[in-house]
């Protein structure tokens, strides 16, 4: 099939009006929420329906040619850039929600849905876990795609948590169901392989997530700090007391400034550090664990603890930190947003060395993070405007992954590795450990059409040997000629 | 490699005194749980170090000889069954704790440390909640091997959210690490996979585990029913209140009868059904749901309601609870344990269904079960002196199965597939998905040599065109003359 056939094909399984062949129209999908990498793909397609989606899979498959699946565009690792010569489905038209089973905690729903939508689906009396800062916009899709997290993930997990199955396309156009709507169905657990596997094994049609009741009561507090350290110990200290926060964020000293600019929540500008934290669960439990945390606040330096006392004011805490990257643009004309773990008890002396490395190379870090998971998210600002401070400021983002390796963690906690992240997948991983990677994308892509060039750090053709491997023909040589 | 060369070899690895040879010897391993099947090994070896079990590995793969790895084989679905002419791998050496750090909440254990172990490795303000009732002996290799679960299970999770790294050696005898101490590692999510594989792709021999604060309080009541219709019920009524009890477990009229016989809890024998609920958390919280969970108790008609005055009582509570299996032994000469899942809502429904069912076969069927999880665990009782009575009961065993398939349910819950359930899996999973599974095994062990005969409902190669499979050479020619 020759890239002629090829679109005429697609044209007949989407329809005209949902194939995209015009540059104009191609341009809305050339990045995804990371910026710094564009592409324009050859053609997109709208598929309106999971069996269109198969077609469209199957077709690519047929004519050899690379495709890439995309939801909202909202990821911040380059997940979703299109390949040149490649075909980018899109699956924004899949939005419905397919059951909602209450009784058994389970709703069923197309890729498209957002992440917001599912919670407003089994509203009041239940929710949906996991919420990224990009919760109105990201769909369930991309969601499993980059096994997502959120602020409420050191609680209650993520993604992967949460989906008990996926009706799945296969890169060779197979439709196969991976689990189901109960818990753990035997055999091999491939769904935890498929959750997070950034669109390169397959893409998902159908997807059961798990939902749970909306806890009985939620509590609210901010408290500032002198300095990030007194708010990590502070961190410490409550998780050693046993308490399980819904989630415990923190910002520092320039995110506090640049939110309070867009936000007004009355933060105090000029102190070093906030820490939100919420509790929730049964009445009886967040009323003593509150006066705990409230405690050990104070006990760790805390001079100021702003409590919630009504759901607006829950609501403005959450706003000013959902806030933090937009905001930041308020302060800088341009930033990168970088993703590291830590092991929680190394927060307060990674935190110092970031500022060390701000400071050696003239920019500014700001640091906002899911301070329970030891998550951080350091805002690496800069002006590409001046001449190579976008190459420092890109330099000093790898930089602090190297910090966050060698303090025992690890290059991205909930962002995925995308485009962005390949590079540092071999600081992380030993060859071996790659192989093994490399195994399982071959058993369900051995001609490396789905999502290439993503996640592993050097493109690699599957082998028959296992473990052996060839350069792929999308490096040797292009497909333009194709079309 | 022949057989006498792998012998040496091996002989060399492990030294004289731990490869087993004689029949004698090698009888003790000729089955785990799962009583009906036996196989004696063509030899053991017990390996003392990860980097023995690699060699181990490494030779069956030069000598192209399948294994089996196997922990405290205390598995109830014949997971390690040996293979006839295979060698059997034991791993109850590797028996060393070999990081224990609080802060972080992790332990790094060798596979053959036992589930208990764990626990008291972090005690008393820690502990690993899976808890299968056989944790005093069984290993965490073989619960990392079957996704163990257990009566905490429903609050707090299986195995596999509680491993986050494991170091596997791989069927050809490569070393690899998957995950590590940290949650969420990036790449592909092959530690889903592994956990619950059933020694397929490879052996575990370094595991990294999650382990979580122990409660500030626990609270266990027993209330009795007069039928599992009501206590099912109250099941339902207690989880829709938005209570996540640590453990919520039922035993039928039969099963109360029989473990009263040993434990001498004084529970009525007599009654339809006994409920035992645990709650844990905080204090504060741990009361509040205590008299809502009694008072949902009593709505559902049971007039007696036992609550635990101390942890001596508590404790019998559980012996009695984890006795059943045993117990059944003084009602029955022999019986089979059967394992699956159902949607919760159905539970009333299918325990009337097993009834029926156990009433066309004139045999009796004790249910005891985690509750919450809608996991049961009926017990097929019978005589095996009896003409014909064993091949009845293994037949009503499957039917059951079938109505938990019907019911929207699994065919096991926890225990696994192993060689006991590969007939059913072509009920649950459609060609395509099984062949999904397929692709994975092939990917780690193409030569079918890691615990072959488990798991897949027929054994087939891998292939070089995914997808098609050749009979497995196991099944097509012995292997016995290679020794």
């Amino acid at each position: 099939m020759d890239g002629r056939e090829l679109v005429e094909r697609l044209r007949r399984v989407v329809g005209d009006r949902w194939l995209l062949l015009d540059e104009h129209d191609l341009r809305t999908y050339e990045s995804d929420g990371l910026l710094q990498y564009q592409q324009v793909p050859r053609l997109a397609v709208l598929p309106g329906t999971a069996d269109e989606v198969r077609e469209c899979v199957a077709a690519c498959a047929q004519a050899d040619v690379p495709w890439v699946a995309r939801g909202a565009g909202s990821g911040l690792s380059g997940g979703a850039l299109p390949v040149k010569d490649g075909v980018l489905i899109v699956l924004s038209r899949l939005t419905r929600i397919l059951e909602v089973d209450l009784d058994n905690g389970r709703v069923c729903v197309e890729p498209g849905v957002t992440n917001a939508a599912v919670s407003t689906a089994v509203a009041p009396d239940f929710f949906y876990p996991p919420d990224p800062s990009s919760q109105i916009v990201c769909t369930i899709g991309g969601n499993v795609a980059e096994n997502s997290g959120g602020a409420h993930c050191f609680k209650y997990g993520f993604t992967t948590n949460y989906v008990t199955g996926l009706e799945v396309v296969l890169p060779d156009g197979e439709l196969v169901t991976i689990g189901g709507k109960e818990l753990d169905t035997p055999g091999y657990d491939l769904l935890g392989a498929f959750v997070g596997s950034e669109g390169t094994l397959g893409v998902a049609t159908k997807i059961w997530l798990r939902v749970v009741p909306v806890p009985e009561a939620t509590r609210t507090l901010v408290a500032f700090f002198d300095s990030t350290r007194q708010a990590g110990e502070a961190v410490s200290a409550i998780v050693q007391a046993g308490i399980v926060p819904g989630a415990i964020e923190m910002m520092d000293a320039t995110t506090i400034k640049a939110t309070e600019a867009m936000a007004h929540a009355g933060y105090p500008v000029g102190r070093g550090a906030a820490l939100l934290v919420e509790l929730d669960g049964a009445e009886a439990e967040c009323d003593a664990q509150f006066t705990e945390v409230t405690r050990i606040c104070a006990d760790q330096g805390s001079d100021d603890v702003r409590v919630s006392r009504d759901e607006a004011e829950r609501a403005l805490f959450w706003k000013t930190r959902k806030a933090a990257f937009p905001a930041m643009g308020r302060i800088s004309p341009n930033y990168f947003v970088q993703d590291g773990v830590v092991p929680r008890t190394t927060l307060p002396d990674v935190l110092v060395r970031i500022d060390e490395l701000a400071a050696e190379y003239g920019l500014t870090v700001a640091n906002v993070f899911h301070a329970g998971d030891g998550n951080l998210h350091p805002l690496v600002c800069f002006d590409a405007a001046v001449e190579g401070q976008a190459a420092r400021a890109e330099e000093l983002a790898g930089r602090i992954l190297d910090v966050c390796l060698e303090a025992g963690g690890s290059i991205t906690g909930e962002h995925g590795v995308g485009v962005d992240k390949r590079k540092h997948m071999a600081k992380m991983f030993a060859e071996d450990d790659l192989a093994a990677f490399q195994r399982l994308r071959c058993a369900f892509d051995p001609d490396g059409r789905a999502n290439p060039g993503k996640v592993m750090p050097t493109p690699r053709l599957c082998g028959e040997v296992p473990g052996v491997y060839r350069q792929h023909p999308l490096e040797a040589a292009g497909l333009a000629e194709r079309f």
